[in-house]
């Protein structure tokens, strides 16, 4: 926050409390940040990004709406909306490697959302790999980077 | 690779070269995978996610269709369709601020890409911050976490 904002963000706050502004209890009034999640951009869905907390990889990209949002917080677990089956979808509820929330993020326009996670089970991906995004290009091709942590079939069954 | 795939991919690429099978000349056929990005999904657009090559920060997440795809392949700097704007859009066109490629990957289902970048100017975020995920949660409010790197009005005028 530059010195101007931090100005206006003082008056703003004096002006509250001195009741010569009234605005709803919001998140800014309570000395946080006006931004909130943005649901309408993405006809209510909004794209998660998974990283994991201590190694920094990036596991996966899912899509939240408010509900398995709402979940996510009161589990601390990565809940999703599979756009594919049409329904909430907590992560691992099949395979058991949930995901542990440690930090949540939202960006600039309120439109994204980062997850720092505990990946149990060593893997995010339903194939087996450590990561969704194993494909890794080069000229011109999709190579397939790193080794399978698990046997999908043995997890989820034929 | 499991040994039953690895099998599998072996019996696939014997009929190749024995012309006991035909297919076009793809990916697999030359020892890739047989991935390839889906526009479809997402109406011609597909999310991307930034993350800094070096320090393995997440900085944001664009969306491309296949034109800034290519024009990122051809010029080796992240480009991107700009929904608001509604044309594409080379990150750090008006900053300077480019995102040189360093790796890019495909995830399993092919909707999503994740690509490794070297952050020129220090800061991906239009606001002056260095990744747009500056906003971090914290007891159900969204608290700013950073510091900007460069003032959004120098770089982009009033």
């Amino acid at each position: 926050m530059n010195a101007e904002c931090r100005l206006r963000s003082a008056e703003f706050k004096y002006k509250i409390e001195h009741s010569e502004i009234r605005i709803p209890k919001s998140a800014f009034e309570r000395g946080g940040s006006v931004i909130e999640i943005d649901f309408k951009k993405g006809d209510g869905l909004i794209p998660v990004i998974i990283q994991d907390a201590f190694t920094h990889e990036v596991l996966m990209l899912g899509y939240m709406n408010r509900e398995s949002w709402e979940k996510t917080l009161e589990t601390k677990r990565a809940t999703f909306w599979s756009r594919s089956r049409g329904k909430l979808w907590a992560k691992g509820e099949t395979s058991g490697h949930v995901q542990e929330v440690k930090e949540i993020y939202l960006d600039c326009d309120g439109d994204t959302l980062l997850v720092k996670v505990n990946q149990t089970g060593g893997a995010a991906c339903h194939t087996g790999f450590r990561s969704c995004f194993h494909h890794r290009h080069e000229k011109g091709e999709w190579k397939i980077e790193g080794e399978r942590i698990f046997d999908p079939k043995e997890v989820y069954g034929e």
